[in-house]
């Protein structure tokens, strides 16, 4: 039988999220935890890795098992071994062709920036923090040329390990509440650290240092001595992967109206 | 010449506000930073003590300093000082009849908390958490009977230092956002405890146990057998106090913004 659960986590105390020799991931410790509830070795399978800082509100993963418990029984026995920063948010019994990875047909994330003079204090970890104000105008037109299929290379880590670096970025949004802006992210799939560049290089255009059109310039470069620097890990949230209606899987966890 | 600070925590890895022999207090921080910045020995009032594990959007102090520096050199200065959970958000010269406990007309709180069959996990220790439903019209019934002068020793903890249990509850509004239960509480003053064991009783309404109209009962019972337990401090907010508009304070901070 192949399962496929719901997770959210708070990035700050662990290593990313793929396994380690450390054993400090959170891939480890939930593939401990439901060892341990299973009672035998249980390997799983993500939607999307996420670095080192960054946080999880719907990361799915899935995996195949023999034994035969309530899907809610997964959740709360699973719970029962994790770290308080981590929990299953649901766990569903899918067709062996569902594939936590290859079915997600796109992922979402959010970046949250606190703009403020003073940096963060209880939202530290859980927020970029910028202390020049923001232009929103430029940020939204400087985002809007990122829409659509491109060659991201100038937004990609060295490190990445992606086939292509041709992504396709369906949705880009910037809304602001108080102090906060977030801005939500949506594409086939990104390049490692793809949305922490991306977030240099739109918070440098709303802070004036370019004018919007230098993000088109940037990617046409396909270099990444073209873009800023990579952003702070910080703000930045996976929301979850996208599936097709027919896997009658959840598209979000309570977790998620915690984001302001 | 007297100060007035503004300052934001997350409450979780303090014992609370006021200082103690062990140094491990936000108060002692505070204290400790101040001092470091002024190169001299500073001792802070508050408006309003917060337990352990309960966080701080605006908490007011004031000081008497005879250091001449610029209002945002004290924040600037204080906060390299501070951990990264705690930050001055503003500082500005007061007269000398300002006191930050005797001047405050009301102080704000907010209670958040999660619902959901899953526990908290990246809002662990931010968020109260109940599994069961609330019923919302129930938990509005039985708040409103606790608006007005009253004497609250049924919700005051035994170790209370107040001189009198009768407090004035202004406001206390109880609103929604997808899993989150956010409820609001302004008053004269707060005895200690009070709000968590005012949301232990509005939680046991709202999941049925007892009618709204048990409220009335509790409070007229005057004495905490009366009451619930004690609610987790985790969801415990200070908004911070409210001040007449002649001195002339912030009424909120950017970390206002940052509750859902």
């Amino acid at each position: 039988m192949r399962l496929a659960l719901g997770i959210s986590y708070d990035g700050r105390p662990y290593q990313g999220w793929q396994s380690q020799p450390s054993g400090q991931t959170v891939q480890d410790h939930l593939e401990r935890a439901l060892s341990q509830f299973a009672a035998q070795p249980v390997g799983t399978v993500c939607a999307g890795r996420t670095d080192a800082g960054v946080h999880g509100l719907m990361q799915v993963v899935h995996f195949d098992t023999f034994l035969a418990r309530e899907p809610f029984s997964w959740v709360r026995g699973t719970n029962r071994y994790l770290p308080a920063d981590i929990a299953v948010q649901w766990a569903q019994p899918v067709p062996d062709a569902f594939h936590s990875r290859a079915s997600a047909i796109s992922r979402r994330y959010a970046y949250l920036l606190l703009e403020s003079a003073v940096r963060p204090s209880l939202e530290a970890g859980r927020a970029g923090w910028v202390f020049r104000s923001l232009d929103g105008n430029a940020v939204r037109e400087a985002a809007a040329l990122l829409l659509g299929q491109h060659d991201f290379t100038s937004f990609r880590a060295a490190q990445c390990q992606a086939k292509s670096p041709v992504k396709t970025l369906r949705r880009v949004e910037v809304s602001r509440r108080g102090a906060y802006w977030r801005f939500d992210f949506e594409a086939d799939a990104f390049l490692h650290h793809m949305i922490r560049n991306i977030m240099g290089c739109l918070v440098a255009v709303g802070q004036g240092l370019h004018p919007p059109a230098w993000i088109s310039e940037v990617l046409a470069a396909r270099s990444r001595d073209a873009a800023a620097p990579t952003f702070a890990p910080d703000g930045l949230y996976f929301l979850g992967p996208v599936y097709e209606s027919r896997w009658n899987l959840p598209d979000r966890t309570p977790a998620y109206d915690w984001l302001p």
